[in-house]
């Protein structure tokens, strides 16, 4: 596992100032084009996942439907997607939620998952998880039991996982 | 294969009036949602891969990503997303076209296909095929053979296999 780290966390590209200047961008695409790289990064996942009583992967738009959609693939259980308001075309639950300068919507399809369902959350970052708690209350508001959120990388100093408060948090490269 | 086409066909939902009044759009998130349609589905575009050298699956932004990576996944080669102007952080090449009303651009990271490279394009529907030609074009700018376009749903009175010209063009559930 360590070694797997490794080999992951070496191909994480820093882009600087991007989306703004200030910002230090990790860039996940070469793990992407990478087929062994990429396979590694999935199976995170789905390894954390085993044993587990699974009905549904639940992905962020877009960077989270890339290792969820995988996950889901390989676990054989549905994926959901959660997408900015107006993206998905039938009935949605929607939560807003605060951004550094402004508000944001996510949404979901009203029967994407039923009550009782055990559902774990998957994206590629957690930054400030802003739109990882909107998410969970998303999950919570069909009903479902968010058993755990998954993110192949955390940047610790946004302290993203007390904006999830008592959902279980899990990441697998730290900075 | 024809019974399996027939339960992804039986899934997918038929929304009317979206994004805009007079539009049917054809929503595969059932498909998503259960685990053993997704992985038919994801089949699908492995099967048709079978045999074949292939580098890398390139996944237009944002439903392609979800086939387009499982599918990479399953294969063991690597994903290069296309996405919208403005949202991959490293050095694009871009592409203009256009659009009922007025353009839109796509890109990809310059270093995502390296000249020579074998490439598969999967998205989950070919409509007028605007972006699937502009997806093409930014392959052909990085130097990349495109085997073929592969497409869960083809709205073939729209006629998006012209607007691919020589691409060779496949869809499994055809409206």
């Amino acid at each position: 596992m360590t070694e797997t780290l490794s080999l992951l966390s070496a191909a994480v590209r820093d882009v600087h100032d991007f989306p703004k200047p200030g910002i230090l961008f990790k860039d996940i695409t070469p793990i992407l084009s990478d087929g062994h790289l990429f396979r590694l990064a999935v199976d995170c996942f789905v390894d954390a996942n085993a044993g587990k009583k699974i009905d549904k992967i639940v992905g962020i738009d877009a960077r989270g439907f890339l290792f969820g959609a995988a996950a889901a693939y390989r676990m054989g259980v549905g994926f959901i997607p959660i997408r900015k308001k107006g993206k998905l075309p039938f009935e949605t639950e929607a939560v807003t939620y605060s951004l550094e300068y402004g508000q944001s919507v996510v949404e979901m399809h009203v029967d994407a998952i039923r009550p009782g369902e055990q559902v774990v959350l998957i994206d590629d970052l957690l930054a400030t998880g802003g739109t990882a708690a909107a998410a969970a209350c998303l999950i919570a508001k069909l009903g479902g039991t968010l058993l755990e959120a998954q993110f192949l990388i955390e940047l610790e100093f946004l302290a993203g996982r007390k904006a999830l408060g008592p959902v279980p948090t899990r990441s697998f490269l730290k900075y």
